[in-house]
């Protein structure tokens, strides 16, 4: 299959490209990084000594620093002679790795058996003739810990000073306006979620600046619903837009994914995921209700509807859609057709109201909810719970059904009720899924159950040491990894911001 | 001690600063080297294919390039992906490592035991985040051979395209005037030297592009003679020597070696070497001679005529110089006392002549040669040759008493002719030595005997698969190395670019 190239979109997406915020951020603490059974991940951060400039390397040597907080940047720096030496006569040679997590640093390279490229491991070696050197190194970095290793054999010592990460994201900590979290474990979540879309905000809202820095269409929509109540960088979100809607697959799909290279390409032939092309629909209805602009809304509304048409055409008589590309959550096992039906009717709700807005027609959307209410209401069983024609009772199923409009405000609250005592065992694994339960809790009512769901997941990740939101966290495997490589896990996840989004709203809207 | 910065002097060398010559030179075969116990160093070189761009790898795939003859440059290439798969959904890692030679590409890099830094060695990784990728390596590489390996492990294949080298010299071959050299076997050896001389050539004289890319008196001094009989780059001649007397040891001693860094640099603690010191002389000496330009020489007088003063002031009553300052040559268990009589009063002679030109007064130096010159013949012994005090007879000691002028031409004749016969166990190590045994015979008229000792040492280099002249080559220990480690080796050094200096007189003289 090949791709479709809508060139205004394109243009326009291009035209959109912002200029990235710079700062200068120095190196915090001398650390070391100890092995401790009972730390997270066994390992524990030791601080040494404040980081002093300029540090002296001798060869087989290493130092770690802590930059106090996650960074995404450009390592620049500069190497001398040290001491009474004042010849080096050989090249230096560096080792650089680059850490969010202590683990990451920590693990060997040479045993990466992950199932993504090792590419993602953010090490680099780099040597340097002459001194004095200053320089930098190309590749952008996400990260809070670095470690140095001198790895050249030559027997001078040498300085490095001038040691810096030019930070870089579209958008600044200091645009957005401050309101008062009287409870300090929610305030403490909502900096770090902050921090974590803010790292994300680059020239498109990446997914981790980490791995993938990819554009997802279902990450968007949770960056887009964020940064509306916070940075309100609202050209970038235009932008992601755009480009989705520019480069399509030949079938008239939104792409799950753009790889934001220049050019921007998507993987037409491999990727497709129909619950992301669908919430193209839910983006453009969130930034009509936010931006109270309609020109965007109007101008992709084609998109939009497209794809809530090429679902329709590939739907079964039972709801299910043929193939297996649906995302929903990572979660093993599970059976996705239930969960599927309520997404899709979550978004028919979205173009419903965007259609009528612009006084379009949406009688055929109004049918085509109340055929699929019935076809969802049909796996409901006796206990008022959605189970899968396999006979999976899963969160998922629950809560995209309670999401799905089929069911009045308190048939939800009691459905979300029950499932909490039931606890199926196919339970929720990530933060972005997790998203989408707090929405179901906050939109039904339980706004203060909502805020404990937060409180207790986010609180617990907050607990084990990360400064940003991380892409997949159970307390209860914490080398839980999607790729067999905790390691390559990304620590900085912009699915897992929108505590920002729940929490202005739960302090807003009282 | 510390350094003595003559600004004037510093000032112009800084003015001289070449622009380079850029030349885009491509890849020309794709090869395997295989290991060959009958092969030059253990190593076969075997033809594979044209190398085609663009370079398909996989994950652990390599391929070696063979660019035909050697280089000194910057590598550019770009990286995309390839086939079918449109996507490189994760950072392509590349491993590069250059080669002058098939050893220096085939050696562990684990296994280096050489006693110079580790980081001379040309390997670097690489890893581009985003395909298509458009770049370079920063740092600049002398080499022949390029072997790159895909080190990470995504599954997807990549290709490499746009690769070539942006070659530099701060001289073209153009600028060499051809002449007709009937005799095939000392044309080779002429257009191997005229290589290395211009692949040498760069912002200063450097002693080897490879390693280590510094200005040595010795070198400059031949490689400067080789060049007023060809590129006549005499501009660099002239900015090497301002560089020689604008950086000092505070006692006044022009440095062995400039590190040609910005600023440039020398080591005023550990590095002296009384020989080269006194080189300096011998290097207006030539200036003049094929210049035909005083004001340079009489600019500079003074730091010449300063080296000898300071040698002269530490020399013992029979001769022999205090500590151990010398370098003559690599040879291990070498006597160097009678060699750097011979050495010293060689340079006299250069410094009263232009003493002379300049019409200053000479008569000390007169009284000088004399009363050296009768020391040196202290150590002939019945036989004619000269014997150090320890009892050592080396080539180096009648060599360098041949050229001293204590002898007559006919005597000389002699004591070479016999020397040969005798073949003393202490020989000549390096073409740098080398070079003043075919001084010592042509200058002596034997001229056809000095174009046969060039025909057998270069043509053996020559068929040992050599593009450019090594820094040290003994047929029979192909793995010498004063670095214990031959991978270390550099084999397109200045040192032994001079069969230009020979050949062009030999033909020109006739």
């Amino acid at each position: 299959m090949s791709v479709i190239v809508q060139a205004d979109f394109a243009r326009k997406a291009k035209e959109l490209t912002p200029s990235l915020h710079h700062k200068t951020i120095l190196p915090q603490r001398m650390v070391d990084i100890a092995s401790d059974g009972a730390a997270y991940q066994g390992f524990r951060v030791v601080d040494i000594e404040k980081a002093q400039l300029p540090l002296t390397l001798r060869s087989g040597e290493c130092v770690i620093l802590d930059f106090g907080a996650h960074n995404v940047g450009y390592l620049h720096f500069s190497v001398n002679h040290f001491g009474a030496v004042k010849i080096t006569d050989a090249p230096v040679m560096l080792s650089f790795s680059f850490g969010e997590f202590p683990l990451e640093i920590m693990a060997s390279k040479e045993n990466y058996h992950g199932t993504l490229g090792s590419g993602w491991l953010q090490n680099e070696t780099k040597s340097m003739v002459f001194t004095p050197y200053t320089g930098a190194l190309e590749r952008r970095y996400a990260f809070r810990y670095l470690k140095i290793e001198r790895v050249d054999t030559a027997s001078f010592p040498i300085a490095i000073d001038n040691l810096y990460v030019d930070g870089v994201s579209s958008v600044s900590m200091e645009e957005v306006p401050l309101f008062h979290i009287p409870d300090k474990a929610l305030e403490q979540i909502y900096k770090m979620s902050l921090c974590t879309l803010k790292e994300c905000s680059q020239e498109v809202f990446e997914d981790g600046p980490k791995r993938d820095r990819r554009l997802w269409l279902g990450d968007l929509r949770l960056q887009a619903l964020s940064d509306y109540v916070s940075f309100k960088n609202t050209a970038l979100v235009k932008r992601c837009l755009y480009l989705f809607a520019a480069y399509r697959r030949s079938d008239g799909f939104v792409a799950p994914c753009v790889f934001p290279d220049s050019p921007p390409y998507i993987d037409a032939k491999g990727w497709h995921l129909s619950d992301y092309s669908l919430f193209f629909s839910s983006c453009l209805y969130d930034y009509m209700l936010y931006q109270k602009d309609l020109s965007l809304v109007e101008e992709l509304y084609d998109t939009a509807f497209l794809q809530v048409q090429l679902v329709m055409k590939r739907m079964e008589a039972d709801g299910t859609i043929k193939g297996s590309d649906v995302f929903i959550d990572w979660c093993e096992g599970l059976d996705k057709s239930v969960a599927f039906l309520g997404v899709y009717l979550y978004c028919l709700h979205h173009l419903r109201t965007i259609t009528e807005v612009l006084g379009k027609d949406s009688a055929w959307i109004v049918a085509e909810i109340k055929e699929k209410e019935r076809i969802l209401l049909s796996y409901r069983n006796k206990d008022g719970f959605f189970v899968t024609k396999s006979g999976q009772l899963s969160w998922h199923s629950q809560i995209w059904s309670a999401l799905s409009g089929c069911l009045s405000r308190e048939e939800n609250l009691l459905l979300l009720q029950k499932t909490k005592e039931e606890n199926p065992k196919v339970h929720i694994h990530t933060p972005y899924m997790m998203h989408f339960y707090i929405e179901a809790l906050y939109t039904m009512g339980a706004k203060d159950e909502a805020m404990d769901v937060i409180r207790e997941f986010w609180g617990e990740l907050s607990s084990a040491g990360y400064d940003c939101c991380p892409e997949i966290f159970n307390p209860e495997n914490p080398m839980e990894s999607p790729y067999n490589a905790p390691e390559i896990n990304s620590t900085c996840h912009a699915w897992s911001c929108t505590p920002i989004y729940w929490i202005y709203r739960y302090y807003h809207e009282i």
